[in-house]
């Protein structure tokens, strides 16, 4: 049996690469949750001695630090430079690339809008590197504009990089509306849509498909529906102790697709057991 | 009986603009219609001798030429200099700053959309003002986007002057969707919307609401629905000669507003009319 993982599934690019980076960097500490996934956290703790800092002041000379995925605010960068340690960072290239485009906006002619939520690190981290403070604004909503003196007639918006798409035009629309120019920076990363179209392209080709993830989780659920449109023959399991083997009796081509939840080492377990099955 | 005007009334602000410098250059010639109302072309013509000229062949050396309000092309304009004449530049100002926008547009780093009638002579002239000719597309609807092979993932939009927002917004959405940048310059007029903004107003303070415009016209026909709403004693006449003056018996406070194809002329000889009937 041909065992075809998704084009896209489980924990998002930026969340794997940070931690293939911890891994590589055994008994150092994270600034902050490397990722928001408990389970992960333990794990990369019990089997890396990946150890967690809460504030800059745990931080000792000649510490490795490994950035979080959200990055962490300029303020905290400089700190953390200035106290001789070996920065390991494991920032989203994708919130790097937000960070970026804030840094470099002309203060001069731009006020700028972070489409966000105000307390969550990434926004937190992104906001920090806007030249000028005192013209940046974060908003979830429409009417938060409506509060805002802006500093000048142009505007430049971004997005926090796990927002939804169509409240983010929202709030751009209503910035064109009203202002007589608007750079509008489209960084919505495309993650769980990704996981979508991969798990539909894949559940199209295969004759048994396996869906990994919490049965409480609505994105999981969300790719076990779309799998079960094109396979008749779909599954949904938590882990590898559920799969039960005379599924894929007779089958020939088994797909693999997990939510976003769901780290690597569970999804590996699926396709061991289901390898083993096969010899 | 106090005679008041909306704040916003008949013909926009280019248009107005436009005539008063014709009226100013008696014995000139137009490129082009100045304006899209022929009754007002006309009565130039007859007041004021002001010709119109279809072709540059038509030009003579000397002549006054002026360009009509909705721009010529840049093409047309170096032509028109070369030929020794004198220039009038009625252009609506917001026709120039849409086509100075165009202009600065950075070509390499920027394609170009332009939302608007590619055959409307605004838009031929706004195009035609590009650094890059060969990324400059003009678009009435979202799906034309798929059939342009854009060469910059950044992309500038701007709008025909008279056009409907929330189509343009459609247009503007689905390119924020797909591309990295996009810088949207709202560059739609809002004569008509302050129209209608301007005859609630009045029409809240007055007891009496003359609405003066075609009766088949569209726009006309929403101001006296508006009208009507907030003052009950609302008429709508095309010209002074359907005007009742014992319609204004008794009354304190009248109010006038105008369709976007009602020259100033017959809006005079309604004042006029009212204000006699008045001494």
């Amino acid at each position: 049996m041909q065992i075809r993982l998704a084009s896209h599934y489980g924990f998002c690019f930026g969340v794997k690469r940070a931690i293939n980076i911890a891994q590589k960097h055994k008994s150092s500490n994270t600034m902050g949750p490397l990722i928001h996934n408990q389970n992960e956290i333990d794990r990369l703790k019990n089997s890396f001695d990946i150890g967690l800092y809460h504030t800059l002041d745990e931080v000792k000379k000649n510490d490795t630090i490994i950035i979080r995925t959200h990055g962490i605010t300029k303020e905290n960068m400089l700190k953390l430079k200035s106290k001789d340690t070996n920065i390991i960072n494991a920032t989203c290239p994708y919130v790097t690339t937000l960070q970026n485009i804030v840094k470099n906006i002309d203060d001069t002619s731009y006020s700028i809008v972070i489409f966000g939520d105000a307390k969550h690190p990434e926004v937190m981290g992104v906001k920090s590197w806007a030249k000028n403070q005192k013209d940046i604004y974060v908003v979830l909503t429409v009417e938060e504009l409506d509060d805002i003196s802006f500093k000048h007639d142009k505007v430049a918006i971004v997005a926090q990089t796990t927002r939804n798409k169509e409240k983010f035009l929202e709030v751009a629309n209503k910035l064109i509306l009203n202002f007589k120019e608007v750079k509008v920076f489209n960084t919505i990363c495309d993650a769980t849509l990704q996981n979508q179209e991969a798990t539909k392209d894949l559940s199209k080709e295969s004759d048994i498909m396996i869906v990994i993830g919490g049965k409480n989780s609505s994105n999981t659920r969300q790719l076990f529906n779309i799998s079960k449109e094109f396979c008749k023959d779909s599954y949904l399991i938590e882990n590898s102790s559920e799969l039960d083997t005379s599924w894929a009796k007779d089958k020939q081509k088994c797909g693999i697709t997990a939510g976003a939840s769901t780290p690597d080492w569970i999804i590996e377990e699926v396709i061991e057991k289901l390898k083993e099955t096969n010899e």
